[in-house]
């Protein structure tokens, strides 16, 4: 007789690399220790006064069901939001709201693979995208970037050699979590090319679209030729630093794949309603939000670039996008470092949290001296927390290799 | 080369049954046709005004991501709301507020049951389970029940020829979606004795839980034996009329499913923020609530009843629990006849929607003269959308067999 355990699935899926630390750090908190949070993505931009007063103002008495696909309001206002991008051409049914990116990934992902079927990402990788390809069975085949390219894509036939008759699609994250990367069109080509030769589909993650600092967003929406192969997921999380609304959406021109996701939709019925309203009322936030927080963005990346490549043996290379970098340490592990940091090392009281970078590749032994920093904070705390890590780095060499 | 085409995953997954008249139903309206939904478990009832203002008083300016497992706040007064139904032993890290009933579903399928595997349902079941499945590559086996015993459950060995060195779990839900059955402590007892025999997982939807006319609820918290076993899944979307606010739960004593779901969820990183601080501020709602809904869908279901019953040739037994019963019309095809009162039947230019019953089976060839009816709206609707009925099988089979 079997035993009562658990699926193989559940053993499959891996924790959140990026939360495993958290319990050290709440250790810390405890304690009365201030941490300086550069391990997770959580703007403090505040979020446009727009979304609060849309909720506000709903005075409907039942909270009830929306559509599978989305309300009305807000599939119509993040249409108008893709229009004014330049994809003219996206329709209404082409466009179906998410609850968050989440489950924007998750629905693509299984659209396009079943169980067994494999999906080529590049590493290092958003690491959730583990936990979704493991919920669904999908196997990722990682495609290794290099820090000393500023994990650039590398030549197509790195790519090619990692296609198999399982393989069902090519994953990209542009501006890129974690590397901060911006694709560039010729990236985008490469990847086009691979597509339409060996009728992948291409699953791309821009929910950092609005987050370049140098150079262009090259959307997968502006390459025609892929309108049956691409699958665009976003969130409004970022955009709007309303990572809690957990909106996002899905827009694809292949009809099948809408069909499909609607299909995922309808079993989980619909996306937040209240915040789907409080998300519909976006749209009015003005072009300045976003010149704003990018500006801000901008000023911290050149702040905490700077502040990092001045610590001895630290190397990073400037991303041009999204608000992560990889940064490598002069530590033999990173995740004993990340993890000391918590237990062990404080300045006045303070200590900073970083995301080791093994949980960002798929592939065994990479990212052992890498972590991804999230520049999320003001740059007056960034100032901090860089001072500690510096200051971090020392004792912990120092302690480790002996005086 | 292979097609671009979607995953089989994607071709497995049913389109919803309740929701695929929708087109239908939409074109009446647009004719200026009021369509009274049968068809929806949306109840009328108004959401309690706390979560409303609880929402309104809400006043951080970024909107967070909240812990995966969900707000302290959320979770604590989930825990306080079971402990007061009796089940004092549940702690704290027993609980993970999901998104939604779905999620919780979805979730607790995926931590027990690999793709290939198999999970025992009783027909007619909550249809969403088949979109559940489908996307989790789980094969859902079903055991009929029927309307002649009132949808109670199979003798043990009806249940026990269905199991395979495949099963994984047992999934029960009561008071039930669609048959408004509610289980008894012996038939509770057999699913126990089932379990604890072949090792296997009960997972149990108990979203209902609050509707419970006649006997008495028998979650299966409060089975001691089966605490390894159990995994109970809920939502606060009926108890509270709160469908769209996406907020519900698992439950479990068995540490590696509680480790398991969270995984998951840690994918997703958190439910929405805004109906989580609404949620919790529903401990608040008085048992008065809960009282004076009970009352109302009692009166329903007793209106709706005697209406039915009324009808030459329905046939239906009374449930005693949830909102909805499934009714036996004297028709050769329910989904023809569904479709046909809304393309061509009106009553003063109204017509009524129900849901078909195949879509509630596993078992090709079964549910053929059943529908789904939730007695959702106030009596005075449901008299005018009986009435429809009734007339609309008159005209229906005049039309059909001639005269």
């Amino acid at each position: 007789m079997k035993e009562l355990q658990i699926s193989q699935r559940g053993n499959n899926t891996p924790a959140s690399p990026i939360r495993k630390l958290a319990v050290f750090a709440d250790q810390a908190k405890k304690e009365g220790v201030k941490v300086f949070h550069l391990n997770i993505g959580q703007p403090d931009i505040f979020t446009p006064e727009e979304f609060f007063n849309a909720v506000k103002d709903h005075s409907e008495k039942v909270l009830a069901y929306g559509p599978s696909n989305g309300l009305p309001e807000l599939r119509n206002n993040l249409l108008n939001y893709y229009h004014k991008c330049g994809y003219s051409n996206i329709k209404e049914e082409e466009l179906m709201v998410t609850t968050a990116g989440s489950e924007a990934v998750l629905f693509s992902m299984m659209a396009v693979a079943s169980p067994g079927e494999e999906i080529i990402v590049f590493e290092p990788f958003y690491p959730n995208y583990n936990g979704f390809a493991a919920m669904a069975g999908i196997k990722l085949v990682p495609v290794s970037t290099d820090p000393e390219t500023g994990y650039r894509l590398p030549d197509r036939e790195k790519i090619e050699a990692k296609i198999t008759d399982k393989t069902r699609a090519i994953l990209v994250c542009t501006p890129n979590n974690p590397t901060g990367t911006v694709l560039n069109r010729d990236e985008m080509d490469v990847i086009k090319e691979i597509a339409l030769k060996h009728n992948l589909f291409v699953l791309s993650d821009e929910v950092y679209r609005e987050f370049v600092f140098e150079g262009e967003h090259a959307s997968i929406l502006s390459f025609p030729e892929l309108e049956q192969n691409a699958v665009m997921m976003d969130s409004i999380s970022k955009r709007y630093s309303a990572c809690g609304a957990r909106i996002g959406c899905i827009i694809s021109k292949n009809k099948s794949v809408m069909e499909t996701v609607l299909k995922f939709g309808q079993a989980r019925l619909c996306p937040p309603t209240l915040e789907q309203i409080g998300a519909a009322s976006l749209i009015a936030t003005g072009d300045k939000y976003f010149k704003d927080m990018l500006d801000e963005y901008k000023k911290r990346r050149d702040f905490i670039y700077e502040a990092l490549t001045s610590i001895p043996g630290v190397e990073v290379k400037k991303p041009s996008g999204a608000f992560y970098m990889m940064v490598r340490f002069p530590v033999d592990s990173i995740e004993e470092f990340a993890k000391w940091l918590l237990t062990d090392f404080r300045v006045n009281n303070m200590t900073t949290m970083i995301a080791p970078g093994p949980g960002f590749y798929a592939s065994s032994g990479r990212g052992m001296q890498e972590a991804r920093i999230a520049y999320v904070l003001n740059t007056e705390d960034m100032r901090t927390a860089v001072d500690i890590l510096e200051k971090g780095l020392e004792v912990y060499n120092r302690r480790k290799f002996g005086e």
